[in-house]
């Protein structure tokens, strides 16, 4: 595969400088008129040590506006960044749409580093690739353009280049001793990384090997692949080129002891206030005790809340909390994006939410917002809510296999109790203002949002984060089967 | 002055639950009026340990409707907070305006920690406190209502509490070694704690001391506290009672050497090409090494651009970051602010990119808009901008004292030159993005600008920060000026 990119390709100075000066204003065009059009770009800036992509990453900062460009270096991780699910570090650096981001280092570095370095095995390193195509596709159905350059040079070329830029003062400290390392294993990093490139070398971001033994050729060329890119997504948005439909799997839903149907859930469970209290104390205890263990033994967890209108959740969340330290929890309560968050993959805003090793987060309301409210009120189009599914499930099976908890409440009350708690806190002044027209619009759509909430289930109960359905007509019981599935899962992983 | 907080109030039930019925429906009142009204509330928790902070805290999140609220346990740092100035952790969890921000533990909590177990003097927590009084200040003349609790126990008393806490297994996990520790302590921790109350009891943040023997008695009370906080603040916010204007020093500037005004920068200076491929390639060699040594020895560089239109701030930031390893800079150019920041204190969005130890952040103009832009358009009022120039040096202080190197460029040219550079824009198809109907607008108001230019150099040329104004008419010669001093800057202190 590198072959072709061993060939010797050189640009004279004055040619270019000729067409430096057209791609420049070129690129510029192209960047303001994609900033018009809210389309953002991801430069992924990869290859072989020695390839010069410290300098290509400067010539792309100069080329742009750089109002509207950020460089993220994924370098050594910060301890908030390790002790989150490995892709929170690249969400916390995605461009907004109209802006361009430049990686230095990407979510392809660490697969390819412990392949190489013997620290996975093949399997694992196309397990690690498969996430990367997914994340890519994900991307590129919401809007980014993606841009892959991998720089490449020939063993005999790197070993030349290593060699003269350790002897220069003035490069000399740009060679680290893991550049000289891996530099020596040049032939098995060629081979993963050619691996790498095959597997993930995609419609909707491709990969571009670029001849980079010279400068002036490797730069022009990267200018150029760039610009292409850029043009195309311009061209592809003023045709309105909707993307193709996605096929979301005709299978049926998995018979899967959490799945389970609104219909099937028993809303006559009760409970004796006694009862409850009785109950109630020892889990909260039990949860105190869980929780302060899962910070001892670093283990995340993500609890999250969905319901109809009225099912309880504020009251469900707070005997949750109140158990808890709170050093140790934060409740994240999901209301209208902000305009940053706009700008972003919808999944962004969550992201950016998640708890450390050892935390908790409760999210009040979630990403099922996408499947859920807009769904029914066509706030999405029917290809975005469709691909949500995968998309979340994706992301939840990261945040396990993170090695955290991940627990899912969808509180379910029946159409009548919804109706008589509207209209007690119409009478309650300390909860009017939990009812609002936008509660009663939604109560008239009740059979959309069963239906929404029906697929959600079944598409989205999967193994490792099942949903757990709460019956919520009696708040009591309804508290009381939270508390216990939140314990019982603690339990199992610590 | 923590006597008058052991007299052993209390309430009973039956007055706790009638009185409280009334609290939270007004509580919740104020809350959705202070969102209407943009006003954000910070209510720090803090007092001794056993008080029953956590429990406190967990009843104003119940209290409150929880899509305002936020809780911030300010606890162990992160590597992401320790490599930076103290206060960033408390700036990345400020509320926006509208919402609640419950903290537990606060700025107060170091300083008080550290002069209790011996780690600091008696003046270095005075000076830790004046800090917080400023910091407080700051955040009052922005509208932020701030309530501070302080919860008080006896000497006794509190050993009842911890005794009782260990025993019970619902609340021993609570009950945690350091406790333990800063309990024996209490005599020490009520001096300092005493010392820093009454250093910090200003009129825009008053502290109150809770005495917290009796839960229901001290829920109550900051219930209450809180309310007429929030009352207060919407009442002053109707009658539009603007806060007293600042004074500024009248004082003359300081006979700085580092101090100088526009007309002194000789725009003669020149360079010719040949001497400036010379030394561009030496100080770009050091910067190289240098940048290389800060990250070794963890030191944070900020270095800041501000300076006429076309006055070449872009070429010369090029020219430094050029020099120096992706991994190690970040440049963030500041244009319209988000609607995230423009819901908090002007400074925020800048605390946000601030550097961690050992890299580097150029901004592309600054917090010094304030003063410049904001103030010549009227975009702040004359005691916002006047104010910011305190605010300025307090921040960069913080900078300095952190252990970094901050170096800030004033890029001056004479406006014949600008009127040569704005023409030169327009017919250059690379360069013609960069001028707008702006620009022009703002060069009618030239002398309006040389005015607050030659007030912010003169109030905010500091020891610790010196401005360095560059004469920009030669652009090789500016780009060699401010080259050499990043270099002299960073030598000094590796």
């Amino acid at each position: 595969m590198f072959e072709a990119a061993e060939l010797g390709r050189k640009v004279t100075k004055e040619e270019y400088e000729k067409k430096l000066a057209g791609l420049r204003s070129s690129l510029l065009t192209a960047q303001f008129a994609a900033r018009e059009a809210r389309i953002p770009l991801i430069v992924i800036v990869s290859g072989v040590e020695g390839a010069g992509k410290g300098e290509m990453v400067h010539r792309l900062n100069g080329w742009f506006d750089p109002r509207g460009v950020e460089t993220h270096a994924f370098w050594d991780t910060s301890d908030e960044e390790s002790e989150r699910p490995a892709y929170w570090r690249f969400w916390r650096s995605m461009p907004a749409r109209g802006r361009i981001g430049i990686f230095f280092g990407s979510w392809y570095t660490a697969p390819i580093i412990r392949r190489v370095f013997g620290k996975s095995s093949n399997s694992e390193l196309d397990s690690a690739l498969e996430r990367i195509v997914f994340l890519e596709k994900m991307l590129a159905d919401d809007g980014i353009v993606i841009v892959k350059l991998w720089m490449h040079l020939s063993k005999k070329k790197q070993r030349e280049r290593l060699q003269q830029m350790a002897k220069d003062p003035l490069t000399r400290w740009r060679v680290t001793k893991a550049d000289r390392k891996n530099c020596k294993l040049y032939s098995k990093f060629s081979r993963v990384s050619e691996r790498a490139i095959r597997r993930t070398d995609a419609a909707h971001a491709p990969w571009h090997v670029v001849e980079a033994t010279d400068r002036r050729y490797r730069e022009l060329e990267a200018g150029r692949l760039i610009l292409e890119a850029l043009q195309q997504a311009l061209e592809n948005k003023a045709k309105k080129e909707k993307p193709a439909p996605v096929k979301t799997s005709t299978v049926a839903p998995r018979a899967d002891h959490a799945i389970s149907i609104l219909d099937r859930v028993d809303l006559k469970s009760k409970l004796t206030e006694a009862a409850y209290d009785k109950e109630m104390d020892q889990l909260q205890s039990d949860l105190t005790r869980l929780t302060w263990a899962a910070r001892e033994k670093k283990v995340a967890t993500v609890a999250l809340f969905e319901g109809w209108d009225a099912a309880g959740k504020g009251g469900a969340i707070r005997r949750v909390v109140e158990a808890i330290d709170p050093r140790l929890i934060s409740v994240v309560p999901i209301a209208a994006p902000t305009d940053e968050e706009r700008a972003h993959h919808y999944l962004w805003r969550f992201w950016r939410h998640l708890p450390r090793d050892g935390r908790m987060v409760i999210f009040d309301r979630t990403w099922y917002g996408r499947v859920l409210v807009e769904r029914v009120e066509g706030f999405a189009t029917e290809a975005e809510w469709r691909r949500a599914y995968l998309e979340i499930n994706d992301f939840e099976e990261q945040l396990v296999e993170h090695g955290g908890v991940l627990a899912k409440f969808w509180l379910h009350i029946s159409k009548a109790e919804q109706l008589r708690r509207f209209e007690e806190r119409q009478r309650t002044p300390t909860k009017v203002y939990k009812i609002t027209e936008e509660d009663w619009r939604n109560r008239k759509r009740w059979p959309l949002y069963e239906d929404a909430i029906n697929e959600m289930v079944a598409r989205t109960s999967t193994e490792f984060a099942p949903w757990t359905l709460v019956a919520g007509n009696d708040k009591l019981s309804a508290r009381v089967q939270i508390l216990r599935e939140l314990v019982a899962r603690l339990e199992r992983v610590l």
